[in-house]
């Protein structure tokens, strides 16, 4: 019985539109409640639709559901990592961090739920497509830095940065958004300038990175 | 039919050693194969005991005694992190982490498996145990530092730090434990060091911190 925007129900949507509505519809009940406490009655509650009509849809019942709601959060999520080749680089990731930060706010329990492990809605499946969003954001931070063979130790570094960004995020919502996203969003990538500095003094790929960001700045 | 040291399974263990030894045989397994590919039969053939011995232990099967096998190794990893309160902060860190590399080395598989997520053996009391070994980490580095009551910059940075060694440790296995395990533990300290001084620019306390760190290396 919470409040919600009126669904234009009755109006004919393309197979397509629907599908989005109801995906939207998940995503936004995924984002205050665990995937194992959100059933197809909630959904089709929230998307003003009959649950016969989720299961149209959805005809593997909850766990596809919750798998294509992940996936459209995915790609969602990459369309964060988007940014135009021009700037400084360090200007570019703090753009993306925005984006990244903002998509992390709206997702809330969701995001938590999903990166946290030990969901029941978690499968190798669930968790091949978080492992793509994560080699995603590392391809995206490789080109940008114009690498394209990144040796072992710079992969490492970069991986590293990422997963610290995802548990920063966690942590970021366990305490209510605090600090706030912007001081989050410029502390991450000093800790990405710092991190690797560090390698730099063991690896001449990064080495010459760190000048060049150096130079960039 | 792969060589094993001869077990002396003619024996009469205490019901803890009994337990203890099928423990030992199914984490030597899940160093070298992921969980749901171990059955209780290759626990049994491995300890060079009876099926239903295995199952008198663990009556719940295959389920139980995964957990029972991760709280055992979540009980040896946490005794990683004993080191005794004196000499220069960051060589106590080293020792740890030289403690935990060699855990990691030794646990292989099993440890990639836990911490990757979308394993069918993880549940929320798996993720707990992680979890709860995460927060010992964390709780050791504190008392390190001699931080009674850490501010939320400070325990997001140290959090941070800790899922950046996991993350680390993941890739090292990945890459063949390469680089050697020594550069790795080398690298993570100086990460850890730069990590804290980033945060020490916004925050006081972490300021003060790596102020007594650097009089104290």
């Amino acid at each position: 019985m919470t409040p919600q925007a009126p669904t234009p129900a009755y109006r004919r949507l393309s197979v397509e539109e629907r599908r989005s509505q109801l995906l939207d519809a998940a995503l936004s009940l995924f984002a205050h409640r665990p995937p194992e406490e959100i059933s197809l009655d909630d959904v089709a509650e929230r998307a003003g639709v009959s649950r016969p009509l989720v299961y149209r849809y959805f005809p593997g019942g909850k766990q596809q559901l919750y798998e294509a709601a992940l996936r459209s959060a995915a790609d969602e999520l990459r369309l964060c990592f988007d940014e135009p080749r021009e700037g400084p680089l360090l200007a570019r990731l703090s753009r993306a961090l925005d984006r990244y930060l903002a998509f992390v706010g709206q997702h809330d329990a969701g995001f938590s739920a999903l990166l946290r492990g030990g969901s029941v809605a978690e499968t190798s499946r669930t968790s091949a497509i978080v492992d793509g969003v994560r080699r995603a954001a590392a391809e995206h931070i490789m080109s940008h830095l114009g690498v394209a063979d990144p040796g072992p130790r710079l992969r490492m570094t970069v991986r590293m940065w990422i997963t610290a960004v995802e548990a920063a995020s966690l942590i970021w919502l366990d305490e209510g958004k605090q600090p706030p996203a912007e001081e989050l969003r410029d502390w991450l990538v000093e800790q990405f300038a710092a991190t690797l500095s560090v390698t730099a003094r063991r690896d001449p790929q990064t080495d010459a990175l760190v000048q060049a960001l150096a130079a960039d700045a």
